[in-house]
């Protein structure tokens, strides 16, 4: 039984996140952190749900008075960071959610932990099928030089590609032998048909409502095709992810960024 | 049992119209016509199969001496118009699969169809499974009017997009409301990410090595999102539009120009 | 304009519609009908939009005070009918969502819409996607007649197959030519990997956590094959398909049972 | 430039085989090794392609009068190992790629590769893509536990499922938690349609006119779903499987079976 505290219990993914713990038998939730709502009880709190856990405002407090082995922390950069190193303090080890972190902040809560000897994880996507995805890419790339990216969003996405497209098509790049694909002589009769070029990969971006986020990737070779594909339904399919960090980041001796790390 | 005459016995498309007819137990084989080896019989010829059927190099001639109700004609557009004129004296009713007629040239054809009273087909493309593809897609336009396109062929096509991913969306065109996709201030981070516009909708052109001719038609509504693919794995897939055309123009009255009009 | 009255605003189906009709510019939203809460407006109620819309628990009354062109009823079948009877009384076009109509009723209500010359659509399936589905696997059916059916669900599903799987078969039944597909002596290594019999073809019913409702149709034919396919991520699905009745309700002179019967 | 011979040119990977070698600038024919026509030039025998490359019956006579590193053996699993033999008695490596050796075989093989310090590589399966497709369905199943494999093929197919569906149910089987997937209460209106149970997962098998040889491996977690899918369309989809075992052989210190042993 793994004792866990969450901080930002009411955002989306705070929310999952609650949920998940409390309907995982390996798990215990023995407070949640808020900015507002100090000395209450969850069930107390209109948006949040039907518990028996107290809730703090600050941190230090929270693990004078509860146990707790993994924080869970899912607020902004700055906090995370404010945090992390609360947590260090009490011999917590945290699993944070956040973007936003400079190298130096990186750099310098690794030492800390590093003399510690305590696990951290902070992960940028804790999709645990993209990073998977990206994984068998990169592998993948080495066999089939040939690829192409397609990812699909509901149209209210803005920018195109998506991030997760082009961070797929960074990681193939690092171990595919640059070239151009499709034929030498290839010609668009209408403009942008075949798509982004990146390191002479095509990347095409859709955008149709209804669509939620789902990517694929298609290797081509003699005879042959490979396509890896990715939907993503809802933010609970950040939980899995999630669950394998309060896991894994108590075997760990130092700090980790990026799930990828800790898949094999 | 429905006597039939091949034209084109040696090209690609004549090779698998020659198989289709002999295996289908509706249809016999009662001659070729081919620009050599007049008065051999087929399997004297090593590029034919090991058939007792006879070979004619001038169809009126082979129409004199053979039982003939249907001419499958896949030679060239020249030869095409000249054996249907053939045709229509020996009250023979032609299939052609051969692009590059004029509208002069169909109009004439027709005219002479209607007074013999005689069926005829002119089909560019019979591969059935993609003009389903285009009909369906057509039809769905009509109700989920956000729809993008993603042909996928192999990597020695020069042409992006492909004439089919062209043809659906000028049918996809004719009935939906004209609106431009996507998000309004969208933008393209690697240009050409978002495809080509055609009306409003995308069209996305993968090319790789190893994959043959595939169409995907994505339409996106609230909630949901409808699918249409078809794969073309080899020339085969014309044939059962070869068949379906050799049984309907029986019951034509006059010429039809696209198997997409004896569909329902 | 169309003025709209929502019965049932409360409901998973009910809170969805009550969103489309705010917000299409062609649609007003002019009272709802609930059990409860008579007399007050929407913004008042707490399960309900911060909306100046009144609420009745009468119906009758509803149509006395507020002007209505089509009243969407998503309540049960007995309040339905009941709603249905009204409606008509009040020259008001009902579109109704509810299955367990029996055949008595629909004749009964059928006459009565004849008479008064009033439009009304009773749908058991708003998921305009799913029945264009259909519709396409069946079309499909006459020109490839070898298919197997793939339905996917979320692994909380008790059944299997699907009733929308089931239909669509019967659907493809009644125009394909009946045969038993496959080798005639193929064999099973392991039981069940073939899949369920229906009339010669086959239904696969994959359940994993994640999923929600996705169904394939696959066609082969020689050389090709055409795959249809409808994801369902969300209740917001039945809309477009809710919006198509409202509209099309006005022009109809009588009970039409079935969104598949006003898609052409 | 490494000098290769092929023994059983003839057969259907024999000849995909010679095209590939032919083709790659880093290869070079030196001569193939045939039942028949010995001391002709490749170019003489009808069913060969045109090439200035020797013939012979005898491969010891062969190594001993052109140059060769490697051998690409497609014939039996009999002259299989006589060929091996030969090949490692004059310091060729070879590749082979016939299944049906005995574990025995094996052993003794791999101590004579051993001893004499020279690679050797045996493949029952070289297509690549799905070898992929196994091994990353093996890794995604440490993280995503629900899973259902699809495998689908032409209707010339008499055993169901396949023997790579089944291997790949072996693979996960390895690594996953035991558990029988689906509700525990689910049950089948139609027998059969939740396919076959390999150790609590499903297999579906799908057996269509015109589909080739295609598997789709589909995991199943909270809010998301990945799909991994292999596409074979030809036998040319053995070759890049056959290339990198020729340039990995080299580098080899012994023997070693299955291809998935070199990829990583």
């Amino acid at each position: 039984m793994i004792n866990i505290v969450i901080a930002g219990p009411r955002g989306n993914m705070g929310k999952e996140a609650v949920q998940m713990v409390t309907k995982d038998p390996d798990f215990r939730l023995t407070a949640v952190v808020d900015r507002k709502y100090n000395g209450f009880q969850m069930k107390d709190v209109e948006e949040m749900p039907d518990l028996d856990v107290p809730v703090f405002e600050d941190m230090a407090e929270c693990f004078q008075q509860v146990s707790c082995e993994v924080l869970i922390d899912l607020t902004s950069p700055e906090s995370g960071k404010k945090h992390m190193l609360t947590a260090f303090d009490y011999g917590v080890r945290p699993v944070v959610g956040t973007t936003g972190f400079t190298e130096e902040d990186i750099k310098e809560l690794s030492l800390i932990a590093e003399e510690k000897e305590l696990g951290a994880i902070i992960a940028p996507n804790f999709a645990i099928g993209a990073i998977l995805l990206m994984k068998f890419s990169q592998q993948a790339a080495k066999y089939l030089s040939d690829v192409e990216i397609i990812e699909q969003h509901h149209d209210r996405k803005l920018d195109a590609p998506s991030g997760t497209a082009v961070k797929t098509a960074e990681l193939i790049s690092e171990v595919r032998e640059t070239k151009q694909q499709g034929h030498p002589d290839e010609t668009e009769q209408l403009k942008g048909a075949r798509g982004a070029n990146y390191d002479g990969m095509r990347i095409h971006s859709v955008r149709l409502p209804g669509l939620v986020a789902h990517q694929e990737v298609i290797f081509g070779g003699e005879g042959q095709s490979l396509k890896l594909r990715h939907d993503s339904f809802n933010r609970a399919s950040f939980m899995p992810g999630v669950k394998l960090a309060c896991e894994t980041v108590l075997t760990l001796p130092g700090l980790v960024y990026g799930l990828d790390q800790i898949i094999d």
